[in-house]
């Protein structure tokens, strides 16, 4: 075997993934690789063409020998592949924007990853990742997937019920609310222990421990007047009695849950305003791709920051590293329940703390968890297995119930009409509601 | 021991009273009864006295020999007793008033038995359903408790899971779906069977049969027209295809989840022209008792009918008929789960199609669920398992919890307006979150 | 359609069958039956002659409109049927001579249906089921397969597991149970009711009703003198202590494993001195179709109970009667357990009780079950599934996993010896294994 | 707080005793003890001098500022406790000796923690165990109480269902099945990984990573010539077909289960030659404390090994280690199972791979194990469920289902009758068998 692996990266024209090439780079020690192959289709051209450049630059600077290779062929770059790592969008950004619009115009969240949005981006991404692992399955059935693909949790259930992929699923969720903590007792990320539970963009903190000690009742109390890590969610307060209640860490989604009514006004007003959050990350984008066109630009630019999707390099490399050392240390991932919380159907994805070596991620087990996180946990994975079942299938009678069913979601009326106009406006992604 | 039952009635005061006496004369040769014991509260001592009398005369023109008896002493009344009923409501109509009119001021359902209107009639029921059984269990261990005392799913998950009572919860919501059913099939109602799986008031008919054969989905289309059996809920129409989705009969109290904003508005209209359905309830019931005080009526007056609650002296007598007569037919009622429902807790109650015999309701196995009813059926029963603990503790933080888990209730932050506006209305009715 | 019942009985050639003659004779008021097909295998030609012939004495005698039919041609057999009744035994009685002698070479329990013997059985007969249910899948997929075929419990699994037939598995170990109840209490059997749980040929009853009166403590104590219901296994008293330290009534199987040391003694001595059971029933069966071919015989011959199978024809024709007229009553049959015994796999066969209608049998919940009869359940339970996965796949390996897990081989290495024995002298009933 | 662990050792007069103060001296620079308190009754007065003496010689020599320290009294020891290690065994190692004969007498498995044999252990040792507890609770609620006293599993299991403890179950088998294995590959024990899953003393090595590769395969096939790692167990070979099919590293103890009946002749044969193994042991131990006086030993005499018990000091070090350290390694010990196993109570303990960190012991998810290990596995484990509440409430008849449930005696009458004696000899030690 030539020695150093060969990581793909499906959506290889992201502006996220200088980010990546970045983490690679600060892991050379740990991590040897021979080829890193870009992966986009046609219309992404220019951006995958400057992301390719960059990379290459950032990599010569390292005096690294890796290959940075580019293709629409994803067939060919699965060849020989050790870890492919999924990050693209069906539809790009304009999908998003209308992710974000639609449900808004009904009074309800409008993201991308959640409600109704998170419901649209699940019905274009479904069969696109089925497609992927296909190829997959047939080429290289022993690489690892790692799906960053939003909605990750949805998308990594959808992999692990019906394909024989090695999938574990990414966020960046857990390793900022862990950096969050870090930051607020002043220490390294990596004496913080957050024993979480939940599902992909709903997972609550049970227990945080600062250099083993639990601090969990103390750190809620300073923790209410100091939320906000992700800039892809708009910011503020917790009401203490809540947090008191709740005696755990939510996660920045749990807002559009807990908080809908006060998000939903916001997300008007910005809309209003400044666009919806898509709309921005447009504009940002094409400054980032101005940016790193710059053939002198060797090192990934400050401005990413704004982007979003802090950490999300650190997650993916810690993993890879992890797999590829049989590290068997901890790290919070989309794996499959098998009974881990005894609360969720078997076959569930949830997103929890794992023991992470060279097969892959194993869940610690929970057992059953407190009623008061236990129903909102289990209704969105109805809502998701519905999810994917309306996905695959293209049944629109499946999908009126999924969103129905979303706790995001007011009655079964607007269920109705966000979908059809779900269904109209991305009539170009979703074959399989119209060819059957 | 001397033959015939002793049947006590715990809010024998209510204007339901004569329905119940009927229903006892109507089945006068299977049912063997020697006393039936109104009991009730000082408070309502005048309304006591009009059923006791009426009672009297009804049991007089039916030549049976049936001791009317009424007090306010109620281990005196249990002593003795076969079968307990307990029909009364903690705070009378003035607190379901209230309970209808808090939530509506936030624009949340103001409903007597779910969402903050049935949290807040919960926390007032459970301390009262607490100190029955104790008294039952002292005086008359082995007597049935068939409870009627709303919310009726969450008093008996109390009962079972907090003493040794042998209490069966009975609501009069599935005869009456099974009523529907035969009116539009034109058929008895033993012709019509319905495999129900759920919680009270949260009940789905997963399958209907009409003389043995399966009928769903040709009712199913039938049924879109026809809904709106139950006095107490705003009648509309189901959308086509959304009942098409469901592929089954919801129950008439699933219009407030499913149809939550149009209820909302429906409710808001309603309490602004004529009052809530409690103002309304008010008015019937000093109707109702002016027309009981007639010295020669002895016969329960149609109008009654008004009132609500129909069929459930049905529902009561046809249980206590089984369970003497050991019958081992199929009758709907509250039990513990035990893993009838896969996906619920096994100390969970759930209302369910059982088998009634002389130890009482058996259910008859379901498994899992359909992901489409799962995910709500999962989130109420867990605000369920909550409101029970925060009512028997007392405890805020708890009850904060419950209702913003509450699928009708938008966020934390309405949550705790409304819990505390509930907390400082009931306050007579709440000692448990006074006292500690 | 054309009225009434065509019924199917493969392995229509037994002895057993006029009994079932008899049985549908008896409840033709309720059961209008047009056609008894009888089908068998070329090898039986006799036996099915005579069986047919007295069948059809039978009928004529009772001016009954039922048509006998018999042939080898199992699909045109299946062709239209409502029911089919699975009574054969691959090999014949001979193979049961072995499955008898071998196990009891290693001093082992030698029994047709359950340790080694039952195992050979099952390996012979899962072949040949699949084949069945292939058939009925596509020819006549709504009939209902009533299985007696032993052992019974592990073929309904395998059908349940493996096909889509509509298959219910029965014994005549409950209904004799239920009887030998009766004939203590010197009751109708409608007068008892007995509270099952388990496996077939493996069933506890849990609790024991006269006229709805749990009697189970008392019963307990008059039984113990007076077990030994079944043609089939030797009969002798239980301890005292140990029916009191059960707390429940055993079914005669459970001697094969509560008393394994004396039922292994009591064989080899009857095996010595008259043969074992099976060269008795040979000479029996002989002895029988003696009988039958007498051209004036036109009812059961008494002789017959002296082949065990007892009520075997009332259970299948109760059975029967409740699924096409919806009873709703309550009987014992083998149906997937569902989570209807919480400590068995979902997906397991159990035996217990069950509503009959006219979609087939839904178990009653029972829960989790006293872990003193929990383990041996579990134990068998496990050894039938290996059993099943090893008689589909004739995989060696698997067959020896199964052989030495059952609780009445002693060791791995006699588990072995046993196993090589029985695949040798099974050859040619065992092509799977020898095929592949 | 003083600085260091204070460690008490009940039981603190065994031979053991050495090894573990060899393990404190050995991890030093990790483990810093300020006492180290040895704990045992009057009976063992001379012992304890001897180990306290040579523990003090030990410590000296090693220049570490460790006290030593000795008492009859258990509450005082116990006071300001960091860890309790417990590895007594009530009634010496007479008891043992009978343990070992009585089920010989019967001709079944006569073993101290397995059979009749470990079952008359535990009823000797639940009620002293509950009694230490007990204790605890009152005195050092937070010590971590680590547990060595066989039956290792059932004691455990008793102390997590009935008391507040924090125990954790330790037992020497699995790090010696992962010595073994690192001695035929010869390579360091932490370059092996096994995944275990069972209970104490039936534990099965589900997968074996050498250097991260899965080699369980290959590792079988050498494996089958080698087995043999356990002192306390008689050495053979395993059947190649047998270890092909069961495609798992068996544990030394399966021996009993998979090949009982050698088992048995084996333990017989030596019984008659040279005296049980705990004959044998007591041989061992007086040639031990003999040398053990020898005032100018000053480090644990190679004799020791005879004894048994290899690595049972690094298995508590390595335990005691990671727990102080917050470490997050995996270590194989005995836990809640809490749905780790599916196929199990959840209440019930298991041994397997768990993250030990301050907080104690968490499992890695398991799921469902294989049918071929399932099933004996729930039978021990109902067995000891039922064993420990035979021996809480001292209960003639659970003790009588408990001990017909073991898969090792081979029937109900057997069981009476070893029971029967177990109790008579028994007797100065199971008072709750007496007293009620």
């Amino acid at each position: 075997m030539t020695e150093g692996l060969k990581v793909v990266v499906i959506g290889g024209g992201s502006s996220y993934t200088p980010e990546l090439i970045e983490g690679f780079i600060k892991r050379k020690d740990e991590i040897l690789i021979r080829e890193i192959c870009l992966v986009d289709i046609p219309e992404g051209t220019e951006k995958l063409e400057i992301i390719k450049n960059l990379s290459e630059r950032m990599i010569k600077k390292s005096r690294l020998n890796i290959k940075i290779t580019s293709t629409f062929d994803r067939k060919d770059a699965i060849n020989g592949a050790d870890f492919i790592i999924t990050q693209f969008r069906v539809g790009g950004i304009d999908a998003r924007i209308l992710d974000e619009k639609i449900p808004l115009k009904y009074n309800t969240i409008g993201q991308e990853t959640t409600g109704a949005g998170g419901f649209a981006n699940a019905l274009r991404t479904i069969p696109v990742i089925l497609d992927i692992c296909k190829d997959i399955e047939e080429i290289s059935p022993n690489a690892f997937l790692i799906n960053f693909t939003n909605p990750s949790g949805i998308v990594t259930e959808t992999i692990l019920k019906l394909t024989n992929v090695k999938a574990i699923g990414l966020c960046n969720v857990p390793i900022n609310m862990i950096n969050m903590v870090a930051g607020i007792y002043n220490v390294d990320m990596d004496k913080v222990y957050i024993q979480f539970a939940g599902l992909n963009h709903l997972i609550w903190g049970m227990k945080v421990f600062i250099k083993s000690e639990d601090v969990t009742e103390k750190f809620l109390e300073s923790y209410i007047k100091k939320a906000g890590a992700l800039k892809n969610i708009p910011d503020f307060d917790w009401d203490p009695d809540f947090i008191k209640s709740l005696q755990m860490l939510p996660c920045p989604y749990h807002k559009y849950y807990y908080l809908t009514d006060r998000m939903i006004a916001e997300e008007k007003e910005i809309a209003l305003k400044e666009g919806t959050r898509a709309q921005l990350v447009k504009k940002i984008e094409k400054e980032l791709f101005e940016l790193y066109k710059d053939p002198h630009l060797d090192t990934k630019p400050p401005q990413l920051e704004k982007r979003g999707g802090a950490l999300y390099s650190d997650a993916a490399c810690n993993l890879i590293n992890s797999i590829i050392n049989d590290k068997k240390d901890v790290q919070v991932v989309n794996v499959k329940n098998n009974g881990t919380i005894l609360d969720l159907p078997e076959d569930a994805v949830i997103e929890t703390n794992c023991i992470i070596d060279k097969r892959g991620a194993h869940p610690i087990q929970i057992g059953h968890v407190p009623a008061k996180i236990r129903g909102l946990m289990q209704i969105v994975k109805a809502y998701e297995e519905l999810t994917i079942e309306a996905a695959v299938k293209g049944d629109y009678y499946t999908a009126l119930q999924a969103l129905t069913l979303h706790p995001l979601i007011p009655s079964a009326e607007i269920a109705k009409k966000i979908l059809d106009e779900i269904l109209k406006e991305n009539k170009n992604y979703l074959p399989q509601f119209y060819n059957n």
